[in-house]
């Protein structure tokens, strides 16, 4: 499939799985502060829409924390998501993020039996693939399905990146990410990486995922690409909620599958009635600053800042900074 | 250039040209009604970001109007042109969209020698290819260079294109361009497409450009693969301005585009001070409904409906709407 036709993407291929990240990726936007009811109306149009896994937060330490530091999306206790999802009755399956170097694993997580998530992520960037290792085998050792996102790939040297993935090949991921974090990639990029992680992660019977962000409005577009190549694992967000530019749009990915089990009018239900009325307060979403971090492929907090000031300065001058900083 | 590689597009061709057609296809948001003021900042910003032409508005019949029913960017009289433009004694060069059927071109163009206007950008529909022969070899005859934009190629049969790019081929046309007037191309359709354009162009000596809307976020992304594959008129407007969801937005454009003599800096500054305030009263850009209209191939007429009644109804029921209509 590396000269993908203009018809191979209007099929349905059974290996797809979604994976809506809204609660989890925006929650970066507002410290993990959602209302029950706004994760409630997510995992109910999850639930309807026939999306495979909902990712409801992060698992973080919470060891040396202040109480209501951060949301409780920030932890995602059994109790919190339970308060959600009961025991989760439904085909949707429960993931949570747990980022290397950011989570006690061993006794933050504990034994699939007495857990409802589904699936651990392990999030990692380079120099910590021997943690996620780790992690993965912990996850795994305790009755998780488990995938691991390779962060900001758009900063790793082709070397770096084939000695990182040989070793995620041998790993208990079932998938391996291409993660653009920064936003930074073109869709011909995009082509080349997952190219590459299909190779390794085909030689570990592994599948490959993409997760995208928007800084260059190519998240979908990228989303597309990779699944034209064979990606399965695929990361979406309600209304593209997330950090900065956000991610790729739920409603535009299924829109786009052809698999009968996937239905879109839930997903436009809960951007129009439950998303778009938070983008105000938390004001995700491609603009000016957010594009400008993405083309010169650097982390979106310049531009996080930028916007934070009510009145802010003059773009051209962001510009500049950007440009120097580079 | 079939398959492009992942650096063909990093490199700069200088047969390349980008031409801005924010007043043109913004003024479809606002009965061309902008105010001197804008249209001017567009041109300077134009001219600063060394841009290639500039399409400041449509020529259209004057038959049977009443005065002040439209925007005076609906005619582009020579005298409105000229009140923003002067002589035009810069490098950037401008033009005017006539549609097929709309326009009395005989008498509503002058010739060359009497216009201020470079380039005449002539619009039809597939049925309209006749029309648009003729109107082409007068622009020509008169001294302008020409171009010619099929519109809603998406609707269009395989069979019946490649008899109307065989017909455009032999006209004075120096670019046909693949337009998506209803935002409804994944990339995949676009590559097809760039491609049947160019056999059918270069055999005429001629180029293919490309024109995109944002229905489904991709126009940035159709352009880039048209680039990739040889495409050299693009068209872009500021912030994406531009009928429904918009267009491809020139600062992504220029973000991209590697010949030194383009400049950013002064599409952001117009984009972030000019466009931007302009989008609460305008309300172009990327939503469910223009997402909608886009995915079921339809023109975005009953989106603009829809998002016109201030408490607009539920998307659900929408939605419906247009699978019942497709």
């Amino acid at each position: 499939m590396s000269n993908p036709t203009c018809t191979d993407w209007l099929s349905h291929r059974s290996e797809i799985r979604v994976l809506d990240c809204t609660i989890r990726d925006g929650g970066l936007m507002n410290n993990h502060q959602f209302e029950d009811r706004v994760v409630k109306d997510v995992y109910e149009a999850c639930v309807a829409a026939g999306i495979d896994y909902m990712e409801i937060g992060y698992r973080a330490s919470r060891k040396n924390i202040k109480l209501g530091e951060h949301g409780c999306w920030k932890y995602c206790q059994e109790e919190d998501i339970r308060r959600i999802v009961g025991d989760n009755a439904t085909a949707l399956k429960l993931s949570i993020m747990a980022d290397a170097g950011k989570c006690d694993y061993r006794e933050d997580i504990p034994s699939k039996k007495d857990s409802v998530i589904d699936l651990v992520r392990v999030a990692c960037y380079v120099h910590q693939v021997p943690m996620a290792l780790d992690m993965l085998k912990d996850a795994r050792d305790k009755g998780y399905e488990t995938t691991v996102n390779l962060m900001a790939v758009t900063t790793v040297g082709d070397c770096e990146l084939d000695a990182a993935l040989e070793l995620l090949a041998t790993s208990e991921a079932q998938a391996i990410y291409v993660v653009d974090s920064f936003g930074a990639l073109y869709p011909q990029q995009t082509r080349r990486l997952v190219q590459k992680y299909l190779q390794h992660a085909k030689a570990g019977g592994m599948e490959v995922g993409i997760h995208a962000h928007n800084n260059l409005q190519l998240a979908y577009a990228n989303t597309i690409e990779a699944i034209a190549l064979g990606a399965n694992y695929l990361d979406a967000t309600m209304a593209g909620l997330g950090r900065g530019a956000g991610n790729c749009p739920m409603e535009l990915l299924l829109g786009l599958l052809r698999n009968p089990r996937y239905k879109l009018r839930p997903v436009l239900e809960c951007v129009d009635q439950t998303i778009e009325p938070l983008r105000k307060d938390l004001g995700w979403g491609f603009d000016l600053p957010y594009m400008l971090t993405g083309l010169f492929n650097q982390h979106p907090r310049a531009a996080i800042k930028f916007n934070a000031v009510p009145e802010r300065g003059n773009i051209g001058g962001f510009y500049e900074a950007i440009c120097d900083a580079h």
